[in-house]
């Protein structure tokens, strides 16, 4: 479909469709639903690295990591496909996919230790389990987490993700402590720095009375504005916690599956070895497929005890399409294509920068990178509505994704790994025209 | 296959299998998997009403309310495959399935309320924004249960879930109540007594200032041991919580999609408008999706304050998925079929019952059956011993089910749809012969 076979009578048509369907979400869904951009965006088609609305129009996906080998990648459809058509039960009766499934995501786990999984669909329902288990295992109930974290949607979790807003309660037996972010805080050793933070909150906890349970961490930092920091830097924050008799918990569910190129794991780029490892969106391809995989004693606190059992987690369908997730990763060399386009992605937006003092920063790691839009290059301050405004830009220059961080100020570019070479310049030049336009509008506006 | 061509070595192979399988679970899973059956079954694949094991052997499935027009049905994995191969993503783009889906879906309840949909992936994921919601309309805490309910795996429905067994705290906050068992309690007006029980909760409840948020219930009250009732007889118990300024939370995961044949939900049987309605196991007939539907205030009064996205929930491709099943229901006159054959099978079963005396009591709604499993005709003494025998019997004779209610003594039958007139010469003959078999087998092991 060519969008320029479209006249204008068509145009006006699809504005009017874009109009009903967003008045019809209004009346039928509830009102937690919200879309992205001013004016929405209707998808009818992905594949690979884009996405296809409905005048025909292509995008570039920089938002989606739960497509993570790419829009509906053939060898996920062909394996969901065949194992519907054999079997999908639960698994209460045994099946190989799930044992093969395990047997496969462990072989990437740190071997000297003795793993179990359990798997559910979400990875709100993974970092729940994960939180009770730790809760189990230690007879605490303290958890501690960053400061603009998301860890999930359930009443438990999001009590510990202050990413959702103020109007999110966070427990009173959560601590949060700021994020290790050296950009904003310009502290070198940020790894002490964040230890000796953590502290003080284990501190206050026992000041209170609760018995610390677990840090939970996103070894990325994505909601807290992307930052990866270097490799291992979290080592002194790791001894902290477990000398004050806390677990780890790995929240996986952004780094995992080989996004950070560097290694498969996020937790693994840093040299440590967690108690508990929550794994999600990317894992099935789309396929609502979660896990939870934990040291063996660990994990035996909690079920020694307390029942656990998912319906549909562990099913051979998800089983099938996360099976194919893992072997296309390795098929078509993903991690290793992450860490080398993750490279040139970066190089090419920091040579955008260069030309934009409203660019303060460009990290990342990877296929995850974080743009900091500031509001001149002396200060740092964050400025969230220029990011908006970028968002807004890119969208019109046919690249999708959003924003990240306390400040509202980070863009987060999270593509399908199938994100390739060849696209970093429609990116790059889409950057430089947005921040362009962003930039000159807000002048004018201040001229005017 | 014919499990007639396997020679006794093959029989050698299949046992090393199956122990191969289990070894292999112990050690790749978490403790909390368990296997059904003391042999467990090795599935390999699935169709409509059956399931066939790796001896190529058939076995009719009494226990699957998930795979609920039957295992593999066609619509449902042409509708998945074909929405796969097109576009699946999340609900922050414009889609037509999520809205066509609940247009659909909310044509199903009653017209004279203004409902709002959202969609998450598991039941447990259902229940428990369901519960929140319902605490942020009522700002209250409390919560009633019945005293065997199962309501979900989160942190906070496992603390509503005493049906998880004794390792399982309640939460202080929720206060369990008898379900309505008239064949137990032999008492006739078993919804005023029902109403009663709840009265007494909310006042305890009071005396330790809690508020009252919730009543949730299965209106078929399944994990109670099957306790379908008479229609209408929840009205008083409404009345109650509607007086004491709670909400009604029905958990339509057991009876929803047809099932009791009457209506097409199980508050309907009961001709009352809950406020909040959960959807889960067979609505995508194994794909993982879950919904909850509430009256547009009640929702409001979470969504104007907190926030709920669900990555996976609602995608184009669950949606499909369930937009295929609701399609089937109707284009099959599922829920009439529902009716008809449940009524044969519980004649069939009553038949059977009336020659043993253990078989205290064949009740249900729909192809949703339970029978009791007693000492004797005069005490109505639950015996989990026997029905676990039975449960055991019944494998053997190709038949998989499982037990329900507080004393575990209640096997319930809750087959896919596809489950016909023509099956129930099976079920009433090995449920004859595995009853016949387990007291002779008591009788032989008590003069010994």
């Amino acid at each position: 479909m060519d969008s320029n076979s479209f006249r204008p009578a068509d145009r006006d048509q699809l504005a009017q469709q874009t109009r009903e369907l967003t008045d019809r979400r209004a009346q039928l869904l509830a009102g937690s639903y919200r879309l992205f951009y001013r004016e929405p965006v209707h998808l009818v088609r992905g594949q690979g690295q884009y996405l296809y609305d409905a005048d025909g129009r292509q995008y570039l996906d920089l938002y989606n990591n739960v497509a993570s080998l790419g829009h509906c990648h053939p060898a996920v459809v062909q394996a969901v496909t065949e194992q519907m058509q054999q079997l999908n039960t639960h698994t209460r009766y045994l099946h190989e996919r799930i044992l093969d499934y395990t047997d496969d995501l462990l072989s990437t786990f740190p071997a000297e230790k003795d793993w179990r999984a359990v798997y559910m669909c979400t990875g709100s329902e993974a970092n729940d389990l994960a939180l009770r288990v730790a809760q189990a295992h230690t007879s605490g109930e303290g958890v501690i987490a960053t400061a603009e974290a998301y860890h999930g949607t359930s009443a438990l979790t999001s009590a510990v993700s202050p990413a959702l807003g103020s109007g999110q309660p966070i427990a009173p037996t959560v601590r949060l402590v700021p994020a290790p972010d050296t950009y904003r805080t310009g502290i070198a050793d940020i790894g002490t720095w964040f230890a000796n933070q953590v502290q003080s909150a284990i501190d206050d906890l026992r000041a209170h009375n609760v018995r610390l349970s677990a840090l939970i961490l996103d070894p990325l930092f994505s909601s807290d504005g992307v930052l990866p920091g270097t490799p291992g830097f979290l080592a002194p924050v790791v001894d902290v916690v477990r000398r004050n008799g806390g677990l780890i918990i790995a929240d996986e569910v952004q780094p995992g599956f080989g996004r950070t190129g560097e290694r498969f794991w996020g937790f693994a780029r840093h040299g440590f070895v967690p108690d508990l490892v929550t794994l999600g969106k990317p894992m099935g391809n789309g396929m609502p497929v979660s896990g939870l995989v934990g040291q063996a004693d660990v994990m035996a606190s909690f079920s020694d005890r307390l029942p656990y059992f998912n319906t549909f987690g562990g099913n051979p369908v998800s089983m099938a399409a996360a099976q194919a997730v893992l072997d296309t990763i390795r098929a078509d060399n993903l991690q290793e294509h992450s860490l080398h386009v993750g490279e040139l992605t970066r190089q090419a937006l920091r040579d955008v920068a260069a030309r934009h003092e409203v660019l303060g920063d460009v990290r990342g790691v990877g296929l995850y990178t974080g743009v900091e839009l500031i509001e001149d290059a002396d200060g740092r301050v964050p400025d969230a509505g220029l990011a908006l405004d970028v968002v807004e830009n890119l969208r019109r220059q046919g690249v999708l994704t959003s924003t990240a961080g306390p400040d509202g100020n980070v863009l987060k570019l999270r593509p399908p790994l199938a994100f390739s070479s060849g696209n970093v310049d429609w990116l790059a030049g889409a950057l430089d025209a947005s921040v362009h336009e962003a930039v000159t509008n807000r002048r004018a506006r201040a001229g005017s």
